[in-house]
């Protein structure tokens, strides 16, 4: 059985500093590719200190605004803060933190050329800082 | 060297809220496949978001009280949260994120035909809901 | 198109508590296994439970000090902490929180024959014990 390999960067656009669900936008890119895969594993490398990727509910939003609550009430920033890393703004140590917190990877199951993601699960995106850029993604796609 | 793959979906009983040790339970489930790798990695992948995957210690079941403890001590739930949704329940936006702060999928290596995992290491999983019911797991088996 | 796979364990010399950049050190022991994949996937999975392994900053040394700051400040220790597992130290329990919290294991893309990190992202090293000793990493490397 020949083994299989896809490799592509995925380059998603300026998300405002939140949660934000990315599933079909990841799904538009890498679909073709997926298809191929009978068995396999879908790799999602996130090429940035402050944002994550995490798996989580995909239906009602208000998950996604009370997951960017927790977060910023878990990690202090600004006055309550006392960090020593301050030169970027005081967005930027707990983004690294949160970066840390939620990792900047993800692995997922192919089967039968689609994403095995649980009937609730999506894709999410979460940009840790004020004004972040566009975020880089690369998707490494192998199976049989 | 031809690539080999297993894949199958586990089910794990309903556990109650709290860290349960699960090694010896998905052992009993991909034995018969891990020894068919030389070299390798089995992935795991919890197709649920109020219930988390982890590895930590697999002695003193001490230490899945605490590591439950902590979960609780660090998100709110109840009275003390302010989450938007609670449709499901307060022990629900709370297990939400705490899927995400321990993620749901693990990545283990195979070698000799088994998980090499370092001696105290154990696969837990954390139901994070008071009344979780039987969660799927998909072990992805890869190797030579 | 052949499968390809490189397996070794390396041993990190013992560290201090705290969060310590490993990138270049990784490097120099998988180098030589890396240049033979011009497309694939790195696996490094850490076989302890009282440290974690995780991708972020490279560049300014105060990074790492706050995330070692954040930890402490989340993860109780000492009479702030009501554990039950305390007999192997107060620095003990805490510990294996924080591994959950970051994960023992990280897969990276390779491209072109070299970990495809994003510019400022770095290897960590987080020894949440006092006292570490050598720490044991796994790496195994596949692709075409």
């Amino acid at each position: 059985m020949a083994a299989k390999w896809a490799q592509k960067t995925i380059v998603l656009p300026p998300h405002k500093r939140g949660c934000h669900l990315i599933t079909s936008h990841v799904m538009k890119e890498i679909q073709s590719d997926l298809t191929q895969f009978k068995c396999g594993l879908a790799h999602l490398f996130l090429q940035h200190t402050s944002a994550s990727l995490t798996i989580n509910e995909n239906y009602d939003s208000d998950v996604l605004d009370d997951v960017e609550t927790f977060l910023n009430d878990t990690v202090p920033e600004g006055r309550k803060a006392r960090w020593k890393h301050v030169l970027e703004g005081p967005d930027d140590m707990p983004a690294h933190i949160k970066s840390s917190m939620f990792g900047c990877s993800l692995t997922i199951p192919i089967t039968d050329g689609r994403l095995n993601l649980g009937t609730w699960q999506g894709i999410w995106l979460c940009e840790h800082r004020d004004h972040g850029s566009a975020r880089k993604v690369v998707v490494t796609m192998q199976g049989a």
